[in-house]
């Protein structure tokens, strides 16, 4: 263990990471338990800080930051309680002809991009780092530039808690990049293991290039863009109508539409219920106050994206916000399904508070709609009931697309819990198999080792006969959570 | 539901797969199971027969090949059982804020290359196709041309089998291509959905390289190259050093040694039980009988392997065979740890009956050995004891290189159980976090989908509050096989 220098290379980094890895595996889930609750522990100690500090670099505000702080302690106690359970890696033990036994092992040191929209859950202290550690992983984190004291003083909560714990200082880094040949560099150092990413396509797909290249490819996590699209099938009452408009005006313009789940299209069609509807949410999203965006580059690239948007054959402008402005209003476009389908362009993820509403005149159309999409992390149907085979259809079709089915409700608001899924098929993300919220983003930073003819002292406490971990196994084929 | 033409285009057969995917996606375990079942009806019905083709087209013995066809009976029975159990794929529920249960969903129609050395249980009846059926995927078979009548049979059983449960015939089909533009255009046709392949890693990593040049990449599941490494650390009593030469040479040798667990490498410490074994395994492998290889390709690859080995500087040859001959003899070479070290193209896997001792001269040079390795399926190490310190070291790097840790085992043999992991970091595959071998085969073909707020009816069965398929499920963190 030495101490690096003020301004490492990513050689140093990498390889501090690497020898960090070699004693931080072998942890036992009541170490990772143990850092969790510290790293917990110093964060709540610098809360007040890292929420005003995020506040002034994000321009979200205190109260929705809030929320975002206490879901990021929220991951990192229910990914290592999770992990400490075992039921998320499931080993399998076989003792017939041959003892074979297979678990879980830690990739090696994660490289982690974090998100410019959540400062906290999906950056430094994020998802990512909370899961890859619990895993078993080293981490190394490519600070967001757009939030850099924030970035600064989560790490520093972090590294105080590695100390805390005497674990080796390399177990979590964070690094600055400016310069793109960098973060190539990054991703192709020999001793990255697996790289997790939240941000834009072009990023996403860039660095899953990067690691294909490699002469040892390695795995790419990349969640990148998504419309979200909600398909209403039918309003209901008139009710039913201003509320459903309420709900979707949240959903699109909350934290400025800042979220990779937000409504990016909505579906309906052609009825007295539908006008009603787009009337009804036209009024919600004019009485939302102006605000904000991340940053300048956001801003401009929303301001190009909606005028993109208005731009294209066919496409009526409900609700504008003036580009000139620092803050933006949310935006309201609609166009028919026929101009939609001819329109590939309007697929694409316009980051912040909009929505396009496609207008349906059959229930054929509102199905090609559907086929038409590109992969997605969730796809969402709202309905009055479920029982017609056209939406048994919509439903089957919207399965092929996405990573989360929604009846009913809205994308936005990603329940941390071992049943979620947010992924979702290419583009969405480019490994649809992986989860990157809940317990199970523990498993993108694992792969199985089968252990054969081993002698009990040698075998890993998951793997040991009496079951010193207590926990569920696969023996012979059955489940148990006892002794052999 | 329409016939095929009698030589269809590439796009014909995979959007036949896409089209017959919609409906198979949805059948049941049950009808799976049936399925299975009456695959297994239909080869045995042809047992002889393709025993007896296989044998002429392979020149593997009866005897061999007998053993492998039950073994492929085997794995469509187990994979299908185990599918049933549902513990792979242990859905997760939760019924907290929101109500959100996750299970996996099979991916799509899937490519098959088979393998020339597993004409039946790495081929068009192997373990690739059984366990993409299992996870409800259509299959695409590239006939492997080293067996064309075999794979012809074993198609038309697997079809047979699908007309009588009059399933839709598009569920399993098999091409034959001799244009590797068709290839490309298979890996890069929108409808498939992942690849499957066993053999080289020339021809592994171009359809890797294709997959990812899509616009929506896929997954592909290559298995290429192994040198499985044999590390003996102590030969132990001279009994000991007869019984292992005795494992080691038909380890080497069995099936003209035209396994991808054939160990490639075997280091030893120099010592005078080491001198005692390489005679031993020497005067073992002298007795094998000569005989033919796979096919002319695969023979003269072996000749240029052998002799690209044999011209390396410092390697001795201790057993050759003559390369105008239509038959082999299982081929020792020998050579310094310092000078294997030196020659990385010694590591390059030489697929046939040979194998290369390497000396060391002391244990730090034998822990250097291990590091120089790539990635591989296996790693063994032999010792009469496992308790010193070394062994740990050389254990744990082994760990870090390899999907299966064997001791004083063998690497050939692959157990068709839940526990084993055939796999391993690349370039042994293109995917260390799958196996291609047990029921866990089938989580290659699947990815998960979370479904929010859904009513009881629309549930799939694997979800639903009462349980219906009787399997283990993750419900609000624990694990639990009732009804909610």
């Amino acid at each position: 263990m030495f101490a690096m220098a003020s301004h490492p290379t990513i050689d140093e980094v990498m390889d501090y990471s690497l020898n960090a890895f070699h004693s931080y595996k072998n942890t036992s889930f009541e170490t990772r338990t143990r850092l969790s609750d510290e790293i917990v522990h110093q964060l709540t100690l610098l809360r007040n800080n890292l929420i005003d500090t995020a506040s002034k670099e994000t321009h979200l505000t205190i109260e929705r930051l809030q929320t975002e702080f206490d879901r990021t302690l929220h991951q990192f106690q229910s990914y290592t309680r999770a992990y400490s359970t075992g039921n998320w890696m499931l080993p399998r033990i076989d003792t017939g002809k041959k003892d074979v036994r297979k678990m879980y092992i830690p990739l090696g040191p994660v490289v982690v991009y974090g998100a410019s929209n959540f400062p906290f859950a999906y950056a430094t202290p994020g998802g990512d780092v909370a899961s890859a550690l619990a895993a078993g992983c080293t981490v190394v984190v490519k600070a967001h530039p757009a939030h850099p004291q924030t970035a600064a003083l989560a790490a520093k909560a972090i590294q105080n808690a590695i100390q805390n714990l005497n674990l080796h200082p390399g177990t979590f880094q964070q690094i600055e990049l400016t310069d793109a040949a960098h973060g190539k560099a990054l991703v192709q150092h020999p001793a990255t293991a697996a790289v997790a990413f939240t941000g834009s396509y072009h990023g996403g797909k860039q660095l899953f290039n990067w690691a294909n290249e490699r002469e040892h490819p390695i795995p790419v996590f990349a969640e990148m863009g998504s419309v979200n699209p909600v398909f209403i099938a039918g309003e209901g009452s008139n009710s039913d109508v201003e509320q459903l408009a309420v709900k979707l005006s949240v959903s699109v313009s909350n934290s400025c539409g800042q979220f990779c789940t937000k409504p990016g299209i909505i579906i309906g069609l052609q009825s007295n219920g539908w006008i009603q509807f787009i009337h009804a949410l036209q009024h919600q999203l004019s009485l939302k106050v102006p605000a904000p965006m991340l940053h300048r580059g956001i801003h401009q690239q929303f301001i190009q994206g909606i005028q993109q948007v208005a731009g294209t054959p066919g496409v009526q402008c409900l609700l504008h916000t003036h580009p000139n402005t620092d803050n933006v209003q949310p935006v309201l476009h609609e166009v028919s399904a026929a101009d939609f389908l001819n329109e590939k362009s309007l697929q694409e993820e316009v980051f912040g508070p909009c929505t396009l509403l496609v207008t349906c005149h059959s229930t054929d159309e509102m199905l090609a709609v559907a086929q038409s999409l590109k992969g997605q992390l969730t796809g969402t149907v709202i309905s009055p009931e479920f029982h017609d085979a056209f939406l048994m259809e919509l439903i089957d079709i919207l399965q092929s697309k996405v990573g989360r089915l929604i009846l009913n409700d809205v994308p936005t608001g990603v329940e941390v819990v071992t049943a979620m899924h947010h992924g979702g098929p290419f583009p969405a993300t480019t490994d649809s198999r992986f989860t990157s919220v809940g317990p199970d983003s523990i498993l993108r930073f694992v792969r199985p080792v089968t252990y054969q003819q081993f002698p009990a002292h040698l075998l890993p406490d998951a793997l040991k006969n009496d079951n010193p971990l207590n926990i569920w196994r696969i023996v012979n084929g059955c489940m148990k959570n006892d002794a052999l």
